[in-house]
């Protein structure tokens, strides 16, 4: 298997993921929200890229079917009924509910990569599972790490390369590195087991500790805590 | 002092350059060739983004004060008097001469800088001179790797740490990283001692040893051979 990862968020080129599984990451905090939110129970994930398309598609649904959640600048957006707290999206909440989610960085990365042939959302909570699928379907990878408003993010480097030293770890023949791969891999074996350490020295990590997200970077940073493997198809998210 | 590396070689926003001190690196050959030929005594080198321009501007010149030096694709250019490896550039041949050097990153990648306020090449070759004039000039630093073809580059990021890593060790005040910064000073830290191991894994190193240019990896890998600064002004790089 060959492995890249697109070190900076520009819409890639969409003939090199046709025939690629994509595995878009927004550790702080888009990625680990989706993973959170469909573990406790939420029926699916609409990723949207503006607020305004938000509040007009949440109108095709049922009052109460459906419930507004995100952040801009990882400000809460008036109107919404959750932020962007992983912690905030429990079962009692959104069991069988259809999230709309709006996010800085992360819900936009799905549309740049829809042309990939399958698409999962990664975070360290259930990035053992990513790596178990990823091997299974066994097709060149592709992973774009969503960034910091269309920058490099240090965080969401560090989980592409822990999914690639799991997927180098676990297949039989030699994976394939592009060098930005390599560069990732590195990087999460420098903080394999520190990653807070990681979180604090990063750009959008600090920004949360000084907007009092702290609890979050806490929450983010556990590594497997569930098997759910959500994919984007159509423009949702589901669990698979 | 505020350290940023740009990790894939798009051109950059001459607005953020204009105040900053641009680094441009292309390990493989580009700055180290410039490096080297301005240590073995060559007069300048005017560094050219495509071939045909490089035969127009030699004319220019009086015959027998000027060499056309470089490559495409790693590739000697037929009707060109010197190659790629910095090898080639020794006094016998480059004393007292003026360079034109075309190859495929490195020497594009100072024309997409240009708007930097003072803009140096940087090499392993060295890479300890360069560090110490960022340090005495003390302003926010712009680090480029030329990189592969518009992708990110291994060696050149590593090279990009390296100078990271001596200039936040050489400052007396903490230095501000970005997300970038810090993920290149960690790949340098991984490979600071086993250069040639990281030439080895990288997409360019690699093409370099098919084509039977191993010895320019050697090459290339010596860490401050030379004190020399050479410095981009008004399309020439001169010896400051």
């Amino acid at each position: 298997m060959q492995i890249n990862i697109q070190l900076i968020p520009f819409p890639p080129n969409p003939d090199l993921l046709s025939e690629r599984v994509v595995v878009v990451i927004d550790v702080l905090r888009s990625t680990s929200v989706i993973t959170h939110a469909l573990s406790q129970g939420a029926l699916e994930i609409i990723p949207m890229t503006m607020v305004e398309e938000a509040f007009q598609r949440a109108k095709i649904f049922p009052r109460g079917s459906v419930l507004l959640g995100g952040e801009m600048r990882n400000k809460r957006i008036s109107g919404f009924d959750l932020g962007n707290s992983p912690r905030e999206y429990v079962s009692e909440k959104v069991k069988g509910k259809r999230l709309i989610l709006t996010t800085t960085n992360g819900t936009k990365a799905f549309h740049l990569v829809s042309s990939g042939r399958e698409i999962f959302a990664g975070s360290f909570l259930n990035i053992g599972a990513i790596a178990q699928r990823c091997l299974e379907l066994n097709r060149d990878l592709f992973i774009f790490p969503s960034g910091n408003e269309g920058d490099f993010s240090l965080e969401d480097t560090l989980c592409g390369g822990m999914l690639i030293d799991l997927i180098a770890k676990g297949e039989k023949k030699p994976t394939s590195l592009t060098d930005a791969s390599c560069c990732a891999q590195v990087l999460y074996q420098r903080f394999e087991d520190k990653l807070l350490e990681a979180f604090h020295l990063s750009h959008h990590g600090k920004g949360l500790i000084r907007q009092g997200f702290e609890d979050d970077l806490v929450y983010c940073a556990q590594i497997d805590i569930t098997d759910i493997v959500p994919k984007f198809e159509g423009g949702v998210i589901r669990v698979i």
